[in-house]
C-alpha cells in the first residue's frame, strides 16, 4: 500500500528517508524550514550540507511551506532536534489531522520537563497515533543503502506494524516493540555513556574499560528504565546495546569526541566549545541525574558524570571511585 | 584471607592473572608446561612472547612440575586452552584435591562432545566445586592495571563470591553470577558473531549494520541458552556484549580479522592459514549450529554464516537473506 507521506525537517537523517519512503514508492513531501534551502536542494536534487553526494529521488516533492507538506498527509515524520519538537507542533497544531500517525525520529529527552519525546505528542496532539524509530543507523549509510535494523515502538501495535510495512525495505529491516518507554530512555541516555566511554578514551584506558563503562552503564540506565515502566530486555534490543556500541566505537560521534576533551582535562565549555556543535549527552547526564534522584535508582555512572560536569570533580578520580564500590551482584 | 593458588598455564592470561593475585597477597604458583620455557620465565621474570614488559612479581613461583604446582592448592585456575582442559585434568587426576575450588579461564566449547567446560569438569571432578570467570579482559590490559570489570560465575553462590574476594582489586572489579550456562556459552559463542562482523566489514558494510549483526546475533544466542536453561539478562552483562563489543570492535581478534577475510572471497582454510593460528569462532559456528538445530532454536545468523564457511555459499547472499527474512517482533 502506498501511503501519502510528509517528513518535517531537511537533516541528514530526515532527507535519507525521503530517499527510502520514495524508492518505497509512498507519495513523499520533505519540509526544509529555510525557504533558500528548499530552493537549492530542489533544483540540484541534493542536500549538499547535510548529505552530500546522494541524489534525492524527482518524486520527493520538496517544500518550506508547511501547510502544503502536511496537507493530506497520513504519516507524519517528525525529523527535527528534540528540542525543536515542542515548538514546531505548537505553532502549527490547527494542521496535525487527527488520524494522522506521528513518527519520530529524533533521540532526546525535552530539557525542561525531562518528557519523553511522545509525552510531549501526548500532551499536544493526545489523539494522534505515535511511533518512534530508533536504532543504530547513520543517515550516510543507509543513503548509501548498506544492511540497516531499526526498531519502531508504539504503545499501538498496529501503528508500529504500519510503519514497519512502510519503512521496510531490501536494505532497511524494521521489527517492532510495544515498550516505548525502554525504546525511547535508551535513544536518549545512551549520549551520557558515549560522553563517559570518551572521557575513558581520554585519560588513556583500553577496551578492558571501554567495555566495563557500556556494560555498567546500560545496566543503570535499564535499571531506571524498569522503574519507569519499560521491560529490561529491550536494551538487549537494537534501541539499547545497538545503537549504544555504534555511538560509542564511532569516530563520528560528537558525545565521545567531548569526552575525550574532558578526560584530556578540558572543562565542559571547553569541550563543547571545541567539538564545535551541541553535545547533547551533557545536557542528558543533568536529567538523567535528576530522573535517578527522583525515582531512587543507583546509578553510580551518572554521579560520577554528573560530578565531573558539574562540579569540577577530577575525572580519573572518578574512575577509582566506581572500581572501588562494594562487591556486587552483576544483576542488583 | 590469603589463599594457596595454583594456575595451569603460562599464556598471556595465566602469566596475567599469577599478577594480580599476587598482588592481592596470595601465595602463587603458576605451571608452564615447557621446562625450558619455565625456566627462562623464572629467571628473567618476564614472560617474552606471550606478555612482554610486564615484570611476573618475585613472590610467584614459576615450576614446570604440575604435582609440584597443584600441592597444596585451595584454588586451582585453569589458564589452558579449551580443547587441552580434558587431556590435563584426565592426565594429572590424582594430583586434583576434591576440596580445591576450580576457576576456569578458558572460553569456548569442547568440539566432539559440546560441552561447556563446566559441564567437562563436572564430569572429570563431580565434587570440586566451580567458578567460571569471564567478560572483556585482554590479558595485556589487566597487565598493565587498566580498569577491567569480569563475572565470576557460579552454581555455587558462596564459591562464586570467595573468587570475587580473592581477585577483586583497585583495577580489576568482580561481579557475582549464579547463571553459569548463560555465563558460558556467551564466552563460547561471542567468536561466531566476531567472525559474522568481520564478513560484514571485509563486504565493505558499515556502522549500522556491524550493529545490526552484534544486535541480532546476541538476541540469537541468549535465545538459544534460554532453551538451554539460561537467563536471557545474562547476555546484557560483562560476559555477553560486554565481551563481545570488545571483541567485535578491536583489531587483534583473531576471528573477526579472519571474517574480513571470508568477506574479501577467501575460503575458510584461506583465512585460517592467512591470520596463522587457529580460528575458534570456525570451529564455534559448526557447534552453536548443531546445538541449534538440536534445541530447535531459530538461529538465522549461524545459519547463514554455516552455509558460508561448509556448504561454500557466497557471503553477500547471505547478507540479503537475512534482509529479507519475515518482519518480526523484536524479541520474538
Amino acid at each position: 500500500m502506498n501511503y501519502n507521506i510528509s517528513i518535517l525537517g531537511g537533516g541528514s537523517w530526515g532527507t535519507a528517508v525521503s530517499k527510502l519512503l520514495s524508492e518505497n514508492n509512498h507519495n513523499v513531501k520533505i519540509w526544509f524550514r529555510n525557504e533558500k534551502k528548499a530552493e537549492i536542494v530542489k533544483k540540484t536534487r541534493e542536500n549538499k550540507h547535510y548529505l552530500p553526494d546522494i541524489k534525492i529521488p524527482e518524486e520527493v516533492y520538496i517544500t518550506s511551506d508547511i501547510k502544503e507538506a502536511v496537507e493530506g498527509a497520513e504519516i507524519i515524520v517528525l525529523a527535527v532536534p528534540t528540542q525543536e519538537i515542542r515548538g514546531l507542533i505548537t505553532g502549527n497544531i490547527e494542521l496535525f489531522k487527527k488520524d494522522a500517525v506521528l513518527v519520530n525520529l529524533a533521540k532526546g529527552l525535552e530539557k525542561d520537563t525531562l518528557y519523553r519525546i511522545s509525552q510531549v505528542c501526548e500532551e499536544l496532539l493526545p489523539e494522534n497515533r505515535f511511533v518512534v524509530l530508533s536504532g543504530p543507523s547513520h543517515a550516510e549509510e543507509v543513503a548509501l543503502e548498506m544492511p540497516t535494523t531499526v526498531v519502531a515502538a508504539s504503545l499501538d501495535e498496529e501503528a508500529a506494524k504500519m510503519v514497519q510495512d512502510i519503512f521496510m525495505s531490501d536494505y532497511f529491516r524494521v521489527y517492532i516493540n510495544t515498550d516505548i518507554i525502554g525504546v525511547e530512555i535508551g535513544g536518549a541516555l545512551k549520549n551520557v555513556i558515549a560522553l563517559a566511554v570518551g572521557i575513558s578514551d581520554g585519560l588513556g584506558f583500553g577496551d578492558n574499560t571501554k567495555a566495563a563503562i557500556i556494560n555498567r552503564g546500560i545496566h543503570e540506565i535499564a535499571k531506571l528504565a524498569e522503574k519507569m515502566g519499560a521491560d529490561r530486555l529491550t536494551f538487549l534490543g537494537l534501541s539499547g546495546i545497538g545503537d549504544l556500541v555504534v555511538t560509542c566505537t564511532s569516530e563520528h560521534s560528537r558525545n565521545r569526541r567531548a569526552g575525550i576533551l574532558l578526560g584530556k582535562g578540558y572543562t565542559k565549555e571547553e569541550a563543547a566549545e571545541e567539538v564545535g556543535m551541541v553535545v547533547e549527552g551533557i545536557i542528558t547526564t543533568h536529567a538523567a541525574y535528576q530522573m535517578a534522584k527522583k525515582s531512587e535508582v543507583e546509578m553510580p555512572i551518572v554521579n560520577e558524570l554528573y560530578a565531573v560536569l558539574y562540579s569540577d570533580h577530577k575525572a580519573e578520580d572518578a574512575v577509582d571511585r566506581l572500581m572501588k564500590r562494594n562487591k556486587k551482584h552483576e544483576q542488583h
